[in-house]
């Protein structure tokens, strides 16, 4: 099969052999996968990635141990939990001390014709959604989280810094849960103060500017890494009593029912296209200024 | 009167006018003051302060509107709000814009003979409470304010990071709440993870061990600042979904409440006692490694 292969930053389309799925383990065909900053931090060699990436998908189930899933439209949790730990058993196999990630740590991604999951790992997309918007269930879910950790009433308003892929779906998100939300872009005026502030530009400036926006008492949630150490301003931080509360992986069940609701517009959100074997050329597109969503295809 | 005088960096001991009370205030004559961490950056000159510095005290009243706290041994809440904006009205006075500070902000400190507080600001020290346990009310309400904050179930691990003399009192008020406290020193090598890590180390390496300690889904407390910006791994704070929460001055009824039924050893925490006189020594002693409180006494 056709998969695209990351080493030492340098992305190639090889010929692999066709996974063959563990016990437990569904086969996927690829139909759709987006391309996220994750991919391209592992490009930039950050964690020493090599190996098939990519996490963000939607596919078709070619061989499953449960047979109903035969043929389905699915898309998938990226943690493969334990099943049997502490936090898998509070629910929290996301914190899994044993997991392995889709494309991300020790499981190959989905970047490729097939690739594999656990089946329980695994939700059918409803009818109604069409694939180039389940293919962002995975961020929806990681946006979602916010909600999962935090409890904002509705009608509070909320700043979300960074208007990219990510900050563009938590607004989307936050404003279905009923708050009135205000994005500021790198280029706008970061002036005012929040009690809720959610920082999405995964930069050091960005991290320093969200700070000041949140007000004494106020949350904080930070949603992006920034690579490396970030300097933080720690007086700010005890004297207004803010609290910050880092936020990563979602559930999928919150966003596929915002999908289902059509309560998130995603279409204007995908800036280009590419079959897999263009690989090399949409990794590069994603990487510029400006650009959102960048798919990979069959 | 005798007052101790900040200016660029240098103490010195000065002959000052007695203070008149401004309407609402009263005229409190020092029985015993405390030299803490801020004291010392204030010294440093990170804030610009010039004046008299002070904050930890127990005075007796002797002038005052409200008659009957006359000849009365008294602490008093260091922040001096409006009483009007909507900070004051959420209780959060604490918080209030327009805010002074005894001995940090706007509002001369208790480092002299005389000095002055709102009378709402005050609180009778119980006759059962010695002086020099009375001393240290303000922070051991900074460190009751963690409890303020977040909700830490009885019985739950805590670990403390610091051994000075704000990590002590935040280990006796979270035994005395109920907590098992590990308390961390400089020299202890930090290993386990936690559900509730407490950081009191006002230092960058400690922030960034604290981080380490924290278990995913945990929540880190940070009581000290660090001066300038302080490096931190945000990929950790996302990845394990950590919640940091700035916490600074707290209530004074529960730390008196403490006190009064005895929960608090404070006598093993005093390092010193100097007269205002000799305050400059006193500053020196204070600023040595493993000292912990100076008194400075009229």
């Amino acid at each position: 099969m056709l998969a695209v292969w990351l080493n030492n930053g340098r992305v190639s389309v090889e010929k692999r052999p066709k996974p063959r799925p563990r016990a437990g383990h569904a086969l996927i065909r690829l139909l759709s996968a987006g391309i996220c900053n994750t991919d391209l931090e592992l490009q930039r060699g950050y964690y020493g990635f090599s190996g098939i990436p990519g996490h963000e998908f939607v596919g078709e189930v070619v061989a499953s141990p449960e047979p109903k899933l035969l043929g389905r439209r699915v898309v998938g949790e990226i943690n493969l939990d334990c099943g049997r730990c502490e936090w898998c058993r509070r629910g929290l196999g996301r914190h899994c001390p044993h997991r392995t990630t889709l494309g991300i740590v020790k499981h190959p991604g989905v970047f490729a014709e097939y690739f594999t999951l656990p089946v329980r790992n695994l939700f059918v997309v409803s009818d109604r959604v069409p694939t180039e918007a389940a293919v962002f269930t995975e961020p929806i879910a990681a946006a979602c989280e916010i909600l999962e950790q935090v409890r904002i009433p509705k009608g509070d308003r909320v700043a979300v810094l960074g208007g990219g892929k990510l900050g563009l779906l938590i607004v989307q998100v936050l404003r279905a849960h009923g708050c009135q939300v205000r994005l500021f872009r790198r280029e706008d005026e970061k002036s005012g103060r929040y009690r809720w502030v959610v920082e999405a530009t995964g930069t050091a400036d960005g991290l320093r500017q969200a700070v000041a926006l949140t007000e004494p008492r106020g949350t904080l949630i930070l949603k992006s890494t920034v690579h490396g150490e970030v300097p933080l301003d720690t007086a700010a931080v005890v004297v207004n009593e803010i609290t910050l509360v880092g936020s990563r992986c979602g559930l999928f069940p919150a966003a596929l029912r915002l999908l289902r609701q059509g309560k998130i517009r995603t279409d204007d959100m995908i800036s280009a296209r590419y079959p897999l074997a263009e690989a090399p050329a949409a990794f590069e597109k994603a990487a510029h200024k400006g650009v959102l969503k960048v798919l990979l295809v069959p």
